[in-house]
């Protein structure tokens, strides 16, 4: 059976659902890294995005895409992580009520946001099994509507539209380069750059310490993500068959990245731009720091696509 | 005898010369830090600036005021902070010979890039008495032109360009806040403001471990710093009498801030506008964070003056 993957058709209107609810982004550049890598990078600063990450634009067109009669009864996720956050903030806005399941060994900080956007949030033990039955019990007893983290059109349509605000701040790009966990941000970019520009090459980033993507690229076939364990907490997801098929169609590849090459990306960022990613958003920008000649007198679209990180517990 | 002070004219004359040269940068707000302190600020980010900081302004105004012959004969200052790199860096762009006279315990990071902007750097003790006299021989060996950080017309009005930038952004203000140190950011604003602005109100922001402009302002009469000892290491130096003067001309009022009011700021701006902030850059913020009844439901402008932190040596 051939799975059903979005358009760029789509991915324009979740781009007009969510315009009246996103900030959209700025593009932002530094001499100094270009200097450094030998090549002309255009970072689009989601980490500057409602709840601190791309993940809002997702949530958000899954939410606004509900019929009244859906949205009534509200939403429900499992996610220790940005998606939590998005979804509920995303629910507020649309005056609904959100069911957040979420392991009782998240961080104060993440509990705290998620309750401060109105959330309702059901603890769990810190296990996927643990999530997913507490999450089956919630939405039965709510009928509320899940809302995946990635294996959903709405919200891979929804991250697509950071790669459509970037590409019309500057198109000529020879790349663009987006982290991959789940494969939401990556299957949306890929979705706008496969029919609209097509000259323009899109490269997963992944951390070796995580590369169910990587390996399933090469392979042709879908592998688990095996024990992952990096510094990159965005990127530990397995990609479903729906982004894997995605990847498939529309990536062009995917390089992966060492621990301490993410941690130096991440410092150079900060240091240099003075902005604040998460691990997760360093992966990409690892990438063009390990294959300077790949990438030497190109001209890049790096996605940053966060910057919710623990201050006091900092890689450096 | 009359201290000649700049005016409006000068402002207006220093930011068409630099005008080419530095970065406009952008004013940013934050939906929920107007939440917390209850009033609507903007932040006119120095922070991203060239080098790092504002003292680029300043010093570019400096470098490009020179007359040809004046200016062949190159720069000279003793810094171990953002005016050494800010006047090496403007001289690179001017062409001409910069001499830094350095504390040889300045961290290595900042004595590599003021060698990498391509200045000539003589090292000495870490005293003031050794570094005035190390940058007198400087001087009398190469007759270049002794750029002082702040006591100096053209670099305060390199300074106030800033804030002229801001109030095109945004002119409603109630109030405009700065960090005070020597004086050049505060008293480039203060000029502006005074003249163009003068419904608005200037506060200078200093931290209580590092009081002198505080004291004087209040008594009437100048103070040096007495063993200042501050997290805001932009800030330790005292006020010249042409500093003092203007202050006590334009500016509304001083308001002091402790060294944990400064780091919970610092953390705020961090956290909330995924931006990164030198400490001194906290001081203004932390101010509206100490005054709530001041400052509610007011209209404020914050200048975010610098971006340079040690990320090996962090207050949190």
């Amino acid at each position: 059976m051939e799975i059903k993957i979005p358009s760029l058709k789509d991915v324009e209107q979740a781009r007009q659902r969510i315009n009246p609810y996103i900030h959209v982004t700025p593009v932002l550049s530094s001499r100094s890294i270009n200097e450094i890598t030998g090549s002309e990078i255009f970072f689009k600063c989601e980490n500057f995005q409602k709840v601190g990450a791309f993940k809002f634009r997702g949530a958000t067109n899954a939410v606004f895409s509900l019929s009244d009669e859906e949205a009534a009864l509200g939403v429900a996720t499992h996610s220790s992580g940005n998606h939590a956050a998005a979804l509920a903030l995303a629910a507020r806005l649309r005056g609904i009520k959100s069911y957040i399941v979420m392991p009782e060994t998240s961080p104060k900080i993440k509990k705290l946001a998620v309750a401060g956007y109105g959330a309702e949030i059901t603890y769990c033990k810190p296990t996927l099994e643990s999530r997913e039955e507490t999450l089956k019990k919630v939405v039965e007893r709510t009928n509320a509507a899940f809302i995946h983290p990635f294996n959903d059109i709405r919200v891979i349509c929804g991250q697509g539209s950071a790669s459509m605000e970037l590409l019309e701040v500057v198109n000529d790009l020879d790349y663009i380069i987006a982290p991959v966990g789940g494969g939401g941000m990556i299957c949306g970019t890929a979705t706008v750059v496969y029919e609209k520009y097509p000259q323009i090459k899109v490269i997963a980033a992944e951390p070796e310490n995580a590369d169910d993507a990587y390996r399933s690229f090469k392979s042709g076939k879908l592998f688990p993500s095996v024990k992952p364990n990096t510094i990159a907490d965005g990127l530990l997801t397995s990609l479903s068959p729906l982004t894997f098929g995605i990847i498939r169609k529309k990536v062009s590849d995917i390089l992966t990245t060492s621990e301490s090459q993410i941690v130096e990306a991440m410092r150079m960022i900060w240091e240099r731009m003075k902005i604040i990613i998460e691990p997760s958003s360093a992966v990409a920008f690892a990438i063009v720091l390990g294959n300077r000649e790949m990438f030497e007198n190109k001209r890049l679209g790096i996605m940053l696509t966060g910057g919710n990180v623990d201050i006091d517990n900092l890689p450096f």
